[in-house]
């Protein structure tokens, strides 16, 4: 699909901007059956609203989920659960800050999408960013909530392991105490330090980039459609969606170009699980664009918040030279926000592959093939 | 779309394995009367071609390119053109050499696609990797030389930047060297160093990862379908179904995690390009998913070749552990030959882009806008 | 696209059940700038709107529409433009009447989708039809509102020519009288006979079918995307989407095959409207599936309403046979709401496929080509 | 999709010109395993081929398919089946007969794509109809001998019911007489009237049209995407997209225009059959865009051919008036070769909802739902 739409059989289209009324998404092509509450939806908004740190904007939306239509009572178990029709979900603007943007209507903030959006369009909507605002995104999670149902038996969680020049010590890592800092930090012994860089950074006007890493556990082994569709061409684009990412790898990703053959290829070994064991995960649970069995493992950069106090060389609609400082509610760090985000477009990914899977082929294959 | 079509105003359906009788594709979509000759696509296919090198699969292929529907000679010029319906292109496998597969057709190479097929599908045609091998890309190459025509003067380069360990000079780069050498590589002084190095890898029967980097210039602004068609996110998915490709970055990419706002966002100044001049290109010419007049700037990882002479441990169709050492026409640095691929995909990406803001926006807006 | 999506460039998706708190759309993919109001939107909502007439459904629905996203004010004309940007618009549901559904929840309406949807989903939205319900239409109303700007100086208009075996007088077609009844007859000495007739209808508790036709008047040139998304394919899949529509002709029609080649030929002669003149339009507007500047003309067939009082035979889910009577508010013949369906419909493949031609092509052609 | 590809699941790409080198098709998403060999391929594209009687065009091909890619030999069987790649199919044009194509060059058949084609793109490949030529079925009909076997258990039939003014008397039908004449016709006590019916219109230099029948039996019920890609709107625009084609019904079509809610709607009755037995089918085997088990009834219009021997005022690329007698060889009645198209379009529209609703939902449901 284009523009404002992604999936195939899970499709979601999302649609709003930053200060309009509303935003949401339609979801078409989900499984019937599945039982399905708004309250669940809530609990992975709440994971991405803005306003719960001094680290992320201090806008305060409560970001209540709405379903509009596509579910129904299921006379059996007396659950709410889908019925195959469009599931739209909507949600409110709340607080869209009556402030002054005479600065941002006529000039550009310099690493933004404003002058983008003009060049395209002839025109866009400067309040908050409009349509490139990061408050799009929130209307991803809501459905990566619901993608997350159609594959109930996968786990699909992210933390953040680079904030700046920072990096986590992966030794440390424990997904438990992903849930017990406002940085999504897998390493509990990090995140003071972080915080204070952040804070640092914060104080400064400024902003810095970070590195987020996800891994999805208990993929069915054999989703993905290549040539054009491969399971990591997608996750590739999906995760280059989010705002502000610059980059994905999938596995060892970068550092794989350093590698020999030998060094890089994970071998395989018996293994009872429905799909061999592997030596070492150099693959990130991909190959040839097909999930293996392995968990996916996926990272990207995210780069720094365009949006500073700092005082920015830029120009105007005019042609004229100017100097651009953005005040306003910015994230320090939008790699913060995205952890929740790239779970849901994973989970998305991952929703649309087995429904296309199980179109195309049907049901999965277990190895060995000829025990 | 999906599976084995890319594109969606300028669409690219590829079909062959590598031994079957013949590869190609159909490119739906093209604009009528633009001028194209057979001996044009050829040539960019001998760039990729097999077997010019050491550093290459000795496998030779003519890779002789047929056009077999969609064009026709204008009156006017009287050269041939295209005319607005599906060009089919065909390529006929020639050296799909007979030997014996008995060791590939029960047993997994580590590192590559063939389990991953059978995962999938339940069969596979594992004669020199079938839909997974790389020859595939040939048909990408043809499609690729089409869609340079459609953006004229847009130029589109790629080139080596990495092997292994070992960058290139930067202070070097010359892009007429690229063509000089077996290793598409742009600094002349690292070449002698750079073969060498292969060569030392061919020998122990092993492989090498590699980086490359691709550069389009004149991409006119306002390129690029926020939200889910983003140009970065199609260049991203575009790239990572290229085969082996593992990770991909876009400006400054994973560098952007340690910069600050400050550092990373490009400043604007006063121009008469029809877009502001920048101050530096961290955003490699994207921003908030749509081209700003900068030059775009791509990189991608590419794995070590998984075909190796080195013996591995595996497992067959059947559950059993075993070893594979894969004899055979491989490329110890496979790397190398995805330079022109890549230059074709990012072509493709650009052509449909274009196509596509045509179709919604009409004509390409320049800055600045109220002059 | 599929399911709850259609068009290519030009896109909608609607969502939202007969009795479910809202319906709506997204229109992706609308070109920027262009001047809409929601009171143009409501204008074609309440030409569709039900309870109007004793001849359609009592139920009463305001269909107040608000857009939630894709515009915004334009500097220079202080009105209110579209952005580039989706387009959602809400549509919520009032008068979902609380009755007692226990008759059609577990036995089925014949000719009604009832079954249907429950042998596809196993679950279905059974109050006032769900999915299936002719409310769905109103968020295909409002999406034309839309389409229809986009090829501003086509007019599209459509007109009931036949109630059940009464066909109207083409004799005496009036465009302007269609808005002066409520059966949207362009013929005003049929209408007393046939509110006559629909009154017997209505009051025997039965339904009737109707034919409609519409006519889309200065269509340029050249649109239509042979050979799978040629115009008339397209016009004949959205009729036929539309509820109840069992047939779908172009021009002749189902008449063409009567007619000799000589008696079915539209002749040319010259003309400088950018076209030929043509002695007839047995063609309806399109050649090859391309338009040619005659008017598109299409006609279509639509069943009476399943919903009736009259005591039919049916089954239940459990397997038992059964009788169903059903009350409730339904059209007596529902061809008539159909009209500015049609309309909306007909200017949604009309926008779509002109995006697309100058998408692919550029700008509209003129003939003589070769002055 | 658009243009040159149909289907979503179940993709089909056709390619080629009448007098180009070769034409074909690309399969994409066919499920892996399915045994297919060319020869059963070429069997259906026996039954379109011309020249096989007088009553179809001269043109004398072979229409020898080549399949490229897709298949493989299943060790277990022994058998060539499906890989889940993408089947290319290749039919070289052998009898382009070199004449003057002077006339058509500049002038427009009257009836005819010429003109629409040159007012789309600006140029045309004139020589014997180009892309708009009924020699791109064959790839249709070669797809459509594959997509019969995803659905193995559905009979697709499809038959002559009329030409020109001469129906057959349905008391007669007799599906093995469809093979037992040149004009697809299932009433033996019609053919030789409409055979000295046929003669008299070719040997006038004149043509006819028709209307053609398709029935497919076995179609499992749940099939069909509402609410855009109903199966019989998907049906609707695969049919209209056949050349000539003026208009297509389901079931009782446009007479169901003329019943009332009583007369129309068909009753339900208990049945083991997995879905109740009908009283009747004016419903064509579809309720709601679903199908519902019962036999899915198609019928369509085909319109004369548009070359004919007689003379026709027409005018030039230039502008001018002139008139244009089409000499070749043409068919006398083009409804008589849409059977065998009818038939793979039906087929391939049943595959890919097949492959959809399986994605979607799973397994087909069968009624009662809760015995």
């Amino acid at each position: 699909m284009s523009h404002n739409t992604f999936g195939h059989l899970f499709r979601v289209t999302t649609f709003g901007e930053s200060h309009g009324p509303a935003l949401g998404c339609v979801i078409d092509g989900c499984p019937p059956l599945i039982p399905i509450h708004e309250a669940e939806i809530q609990l992975e908004l709440d994971r991405r609203r803005p306003g719960q740190s001094r680290f992320t904007t201090q806008r305060q939306e409560p970001d209540k989920v709405r379903i509009l239509s596509g579910v129904f009572t299921d006379e059996k178990t007396g659950k709410q659960v889908t019925t195959g029709t469009p599931i739209a979900l909507l949600i409110e603007n709340v607080d869209q800050r009556s402030k002054d943007y005479s600065e941002i209507k006529e000039s550009y903030r310099p690493g933004h999408a404003d002058i983008a959006y003009d060049m395209k369009y002839g025109i866009r909507d400067y309040r908050g960013g409009g349509r490139s605002s990061a408050r799009e995104t929130a209307a991803r999670v809501a459905a990566g909530a619901i993608a997350r149902k159609v594959l109930p038996d996968v786990k699909i969680r992210a933390a953040l392991v680079q904030i700046g020049p920072h990096k986590i010590n992966r030794d440390n890592w424990d997904w438990a105490e992903v849930g017990n800092n406002a940085l999504f930090c897998p390493d509990a012994s990090s995140v003071s330090f972080l915080e204070d860089y952040l804070d640092g950074i914060r104080k400064a006007g400024s902003s810095i980039g970070a590195v987020v890493e996800v891994v999805a556990e208990g993929v069915p082994p054999g989703l993905g459609a290549p040539i054009y569709g491969k399971l990591d061409s997608e996750l590739a684009s999906s995760l280059m969606s989010i705002n502000a990412v610059k980059g994905v790898e999938i596995g060892a990703g970068f550092a794989s170009a350093e590698l020999t053959g030998e060094e890089n290829a994970d071998e395989m070994y018996a293994s009872n699980a429905g799909h061999p064991a592997f030596s070492s995960n150099h693959a990130g649970g991909v190959l040839g664009g097909i999930s293996t069995g392995q968990p996916l493992v996926c990272r990207f950069a995210v780069k720094p918040t365009s949006s500073i106090l700092q005082l920015r060389h830029s120009v105007t609609r005019e042609g004229k030279e100017t100097e651009v400082r953005t005040k306003g509610r910015h994230d320090p760090c939008v790699g913060i926000r995205a952890v929740p985000i790239a779970e849901a477009m994973v989970a998305c990914v991952l929703a649309d592959q087995f429904l296309r899977h199980r179109g195309q082929v049907g049901e999965i294959r277990h190895w060995p093939f000829n025990p």
